[in-house]
């Protein structure tokens, strides 16, 4: 039995996408912060993490990519998990009784259509979805409901009065499933980290290596190297068999994060 | 005498580098965030707008990249300003007698060195520097400091206790300047942003484009397309004469935000 970290409760999309990707026999814990997931596998008291690293809707998940980088933990796979949001509350609740939604920030503004036509309702920012479940949960209070997943609703004994209030159906979030130890690297994608010198056409010599060696580049993403104003370290994301070689010829530094299985929609 | 929007108040980085940049003969108008920046131009209430779009140490300002990729406001300049943090407190306030400084969060975080050799003194989160001087200003509280620039000082009849505080000299942030009339594309910068074609190497042929045109490419982001999963808004910034031609042949679509002075450290 594997223990198995990631940010959030029960329920939440985490910990759905790593039970999903584990398999339920498995450990699960939830910690505060994503630097606290780290942390658990750098204390060992995890061997595997689950962290979101991208949403379809919001963008990238910059604090992830920030330790990924200051981290040093090999990545085995990656999954794309849908966000479907459900207005849960306590058993035999009707929809004229609830008052207060509670929910991510996030989460609210993906319901923004589901607010409009229901004008009684008022959204209350609470620090997660599953979590603002698990509260709701503890209280009595019948006019307070939750917008979270499905599953959160089983987790915390709460009823589901409506499913599906997200305006955009098309909102993914992908999610990395990195290990405390080295992994072997296989797959048909890979995950880069670099540095360049500044010189001009260094990133477009790196790019066109990739495309060279037969690799379809799925993204990129640079953030600040702190210390060294207006520069950045790169990340970059590839579909292809094997890993490229190179590109570290036109690099400063080059780390390879990992290669795993393609995720799919 | 021209009307410029910036967010934030009086004394803030934003509105210290709108003055330097315009002359302090303009009037300048503080907006409550950087939405309603964009919507002073929109209304005419202001001609000019000054926008940060990035900084040396936190990165990306995302939500920044994301108003300009909706709006269509073109770039006339950049500047880089030095982000230098003071302790402010009323006038005669000794340093044993503070207890509390307020400032943005971000701004408390590349404060931690001062804080760690000062340890009665309490970090309190506000929504902003300048903001923070003002309310002190406002108060009678000897115990209350704010971290803000040494013009927020002036502004606000407040004494600048020590100064330069900040971690990290190295702290510069980058900003925009938007006009909301249509502007003449001169200057030795440029900035861009575009759609691709989901093809392997899409990327890797505009940026190879720019290098052949003789544009060095300083940096590049990428933003979701919201209602497209894991497909992105590029935006590129180039240094170097005139504006790139052959991109265009590459990319879906295709937008010159603006060609402008490049700015210098």
């Amino acid at each position: 039995m594997a223990r198995v970290a990631y940010q959030g409760v029960a329920g939440s999309f985490s910990h759905l996408t790593a039970v999903n990707y584990f398999g339920k026999e498995h450990l699960f814990l939830g910690r505060e912060s994503f630097e606290a997931v780290f942390e658990a596998l750098k204390t060992k008291e995890a061997e595997y993490a689950c962290l979101p690293i991208e949403n379809s809707l919001i963008g990238s998940i910059y604090e992830n990519y920030d330790l990924l980088g200051v981290h040093d933990f090999p990545l085995m796979g990656e999954a794309y998990t849908r966000i479907e949001l459900c207005l849960l509350a306590l058993p035999h609740t009707e929809m004229g009784q609830i008052k207060k939604v509670f929910s991510h920030p996030k989460a609210l503004l993906q319901c923004q259509r589901f607010f409009a036509e229901h004008a009684g309702l008022e959204a209350v920012v609470h620090a997660d979805t599953a979590g603002a479940a698990a509260d709701i949960a503890q209280g009595k209070e019948l006019s307070f409901a939750a917008l979270a997943s499905r599953e959160a609703a089983a987790y915390y004994g709460l009823q589901v009065v409506k499913q599906n209030v997200e305006d955009d159906a098309r909102n993914y979030t992908r999610f990395f499933f990195l290990s405390s130890q080295p992994q072997e690297l296989s797959g048909n994608k890979s995950t880069l980290i670099f540095t360049l010198d500044h010189v001009p056409g260094a990133l477009m010599r790196v790019l066109a290596s990739f495309a060279e060696e037969g690799f379809n580049l799925t993204k990129t993403e640079s953030r600040p190297l702190v210390g060294r104003p207006f520069e950045y370290l790169f990340y970059a994301d590839l579909e292809g068999e094997g890993v490229p070689q190179q590109f570290t010829q036109h690099v400063k530094t080059a780390k390879i994060l990992g290669q795993y299985k393609r995720g799919s929609l």
